[in-house]
């Protein structure tokens, strides 16, 4: 690996704090600039990244020839914008899931990306949190020989604000994108879906004529048979799920306990339950930058990349579509 | 509870002969007769329910006025006329499940059961396990409030004989009905079903028109989603998977380890799994039987009855016609 | 297996009634006689063994030459007489553990035994748990190589009364007796043993000298190391743990959770405990019995015996005492 | 918070470099030096902790006015040098376990501590496990109520070379010493040990007059008993678990599995373990640094400190003499 790689934050959030922590952990990492448009919220950011310096501007950032990689957290409305310009600055990017809600922008950025020949990487963090990392790499050894059933549940503890989720593409796009990506890296690629989606709980759902509830079968292009189950409110914590089942056995990753403690008392025994992603999922989010950094260092492609950013957004497009339709939806339809 | 009471075993199969165990084993339970058309068979499970005597004529059985209730694990296709003419012989019936393979056939049999007002219970074992009944109770209970979410699973060992699958209904008759009925149990009625198959690895499912594997989604009449997954054949044994997801938390029904054991050594720890129906459900068997006597002593109804019988095989057709027409379809749809 | 066995069954209480059920549960065995001084408590459990008669007078059994074996279930302290006659009328017997609270007695009435050379088998029914069972097969065929350090733990959910206190020997010859005989089934003969003892929660405990919590050392013959933890008192239930740890791994043997569902609410997740020795071993009761009469059958010898009876209650002696002397005592310190 | 302490790091050997990871993850830590006599050592890791320049003299560090903290990770032989003079340069000290090993060292140690008035903490990491200190939490809100049992297991995958164990003081010190500080920290302080140990496997631990598995009693001051047991090999990787009993229940802490994923196949299920202490209890070694120079910014007192690693030494004297001379000993006859 280099010495030295420089590198600026863009998007000094919940996220970016993230981030943040975690590029500071990377020997090789130098932070440049933190950069938002809230000159606060990077002052507050930069001391976790141990970064050299702040700007409200992201011009700034992509001006600098020092910085070779950025890594966006800014709102989802603007990733597409950034990744074009830092693609256009030939630098490489690391960029939140999604690169936008509809296809037609996706297409577009990266479009931009390809045409730069720049490193590009999304951030479906959770093929590499242990559990999905090692389901991996025993299915890619063949541990369970064709796969015939695919399985994946995502409940979040709560439902966010009617304001974001009025923005945020619907649950198909927002929330179960996730668990598709979850299927291609896992069982392969998608042919076809059906999706059926309930109003149960949240008016907030309702009122932006979005579900809080969903059901999604999948048909894979090997034929295997998958179904995504999602729900936006689940009072024991964050619950997912996945379960790939092939002609040599079955694996499942589900992260439970939280700790390792089991606690016994008069009725019976009690173990505790994850809360939400960042507990969940911590370790996976600093894992992910490793990687990105790791390529970078060694000149390889990072992944997931362009082309995971674009099929698993598809699905979520398709399954949509199947739900306000009502009938199975080929992913082969999907106009980009 | 009353001393005595006296009982014949009508079948004399694999499933016969666990049922004689078991009646032997309730003291207040006399078996006057074990019937079957292969004497043999009968000779060989009688000791087994301490029973009186052997015939293999089922009109002896029907004849005796001193036998209240039968029990009935004669092959499928036989199975409604042995609820008529027990019914009409005014004992009490115990059926293994299903009634008949098609809705016509079990819908005038149940006639005949309810003409009679004969007690009647159906063969849904799993709602004897103890999982299930302890989910059951909390449930009715109101511990997760209203349902939003269901699944369940259902994966065999391995395929049936050739000449097994051909008379057998197809995958959704005759495999997912437990699931069906579950969902029916722990979730409420079914409005419209949703359903993919295919052929992953068994030729005979292919050579008669069946599949090996299924995916169904399921509407119930509360608006909750629920889906159950199928597969012919699983290595590892026989999985059998519940979830019930409600506003208050869920409940979890899964059958692992097979024994109190864990071993560990350079692999890993690793736990054993459930072979098949008998040593996962062979409490459950007994469960039932018990309860059904019970009844009988008590003069109460029997659980499930005619109209569990009725209303599971509801689902598995319009599950059945889903698969083929390739559309949802209401229960309501199918005529009975 | 011969075609039938005639039985008796002496003492009709609690677990009388339990070795009652099952023993109505063997098709080749017929249950002669019900024997207990209270005719009516024979009278009760007679119909659970669907047996032929009741008496409340052991001599008729004793006296009876059709009757081969005898199942003896009567209060601790006549256990080593009824053993006694039994053998000495050639019966085959079955007894409760233990023959006698102390070794004089118990090594009187096991050389009648040994004397007249009829089957005998002792009541450690844990050996028949499909866990223990399992796990010997295992240590049986090499699965761990060498044995280093055995543990185990036996709570009861409850202390029993002071009047059975008074007179059950202690804890260490009452309850502890069942785990020295586990480390003797599966981890071998043990050579030395060192007790503490406490009084923690137990007035009734200090009131009879006894202890109520307490914890042994064990060097095993083959120089392994072992220990084993004991309390009166869980208020979570029955909590029996087993670990056989050798050069080759480890065997856990734990009987969790009781019933096969997870229940997930906002304070993580529940499971249930078993309560009792019914709940947690019922089915090992009915093993062992079917192991007695199936070596009956084929003319082995029964097993647990008269060896496993005698070394596993020195144990208890020595253990015993260690704690009241405060030094290691060898087991062959144990004059017999 | 204060926005910044200034820390040398003394030490850049195995776990001085995990550390190093860690020192520069905490944003308001500058590392003003990595000291190591192998100053190549010094180099290597000086980038991990982001330092500010490296020496291979102590004295530079003790010499700088700036430096406000050392972590000390230097060879066991060195601690309470380091220790002596970091107090006397009024620098605030952590420290790997275990200051010494024998009790006359460790008290003159602590005592310059003392006199200089210094923060201190040792470094007994599993405290600051996510399940350790979950378990604290609920031992001290009363969850169980009075504890009446104790029981720790500590195996390692393997034994440490000869020349190590030849200088490590005995398995008792520095092995089964994180299981005796487990004990204090959970159940409180020890009056009494009684110790067995046995070589098994081990040539290297005979030949140095040292055991490689043993078994420990503690009768707490509180009048609960306990026990310890180890190992210095176990195939299946490191091994420690924890339970807590009490009036109420009990609380066991034991991390299995290593990732969150069951792998089903023809042999059941298996579950991954976790190797050795730093994937086991990697995430604690952070989280005690954070505690350490939390407390430095708030002037509270850091914990473990110097008591902790005088008593818990104390038990590990205690448990060797009872070994050697095979009795019972009072941790008050441990002269220091």
């Amino acid at each position: 690996m280099r010495d030295k790689i420089t590198v600026a934050l863009i998007g000094a959030g919940r996220i970016g704090l993230e981030h943040a922590k975690n590029l500071a952990s990377f020997p090789e990492v130098q932070v440049a600039l933190v950069c938002d448009p809230v000159i606060e919220a990077a002052k507050r950011v930069s001391p976790l990244a141990r970064a050299a310096g702040i700007t409200d501007a992201p011009e700034e950032v992509f001006a600098r020839g020092d910085i070779e990689a950025v890594v966006v957290c800014t709102p989802t409305n603007t990733h597409a914008e950034m990744i074009e310009r830092a693609a256009t600055s030939k630098k490489a990017v690391f960029c939140e899931k999604p690169v936008a809600l509809d296809l037609k922008r996706t297409r577009e950025a990266l479009e931009v990306v390809r045409a730069n020949g720049v490193p590009f990487q999304i951030g479906f963090q959770r093929r590499f949190d242990t559990g999905y990392a090692e389901a991996k790499r025993r299915l890619d050894a063949g541990a369970l020989g064709r796969i015939d059933q695919f399985r994946a549940v995502g409940r979040d503890p709560g439902p966010p604000p009617r304001e974001y989720l009025a923005k945020s593409g619907g649950l198909f796009i927002d929330q179960a994108i996730h668990e598709f990506d979850l299927a291609r890296f896992l069982a392969g690629e998608v042919d076809e879906v059906y999706a059926w989606g309930a109003v149960r709980f949240s008016e907030d759902a309702a009122a932006v004529g979005d579900v809080d509830t969903a059901t999604t079968l999948l048909r894979f292009k090997s034929g295997a048979l998958g179904v995504i189950e999602n729900s936006r409110r689940a009072v024991y914590g964050y619950d997912i799920v996945t379960e790939i089942f092939g002609m040599n056995g079955k694996i499942v990753v589900q992260a439970e306990p939280k700790t390792p403690l089991r606690h016994y008392s008069e009725s019976g025994y009690q173990m505790d339950h994850f809360h939400f992603f960042m507990d969940r999922f911590g370790a996976a989010f600093r894992a992910e930058l490793e990687a990105f950094f790791h390529c970078l260092a060694e000149g390889t492609e990072p992944s997931p990349g362009v082309a995971d950013a674009l099929e698993s957004l598809k699905i979520s497009v398709a399954a949509t579509t199947s739900w306000k339709e009502g009938r199975p939806v080929k992913i082969s339809e999907i106009a980009v």
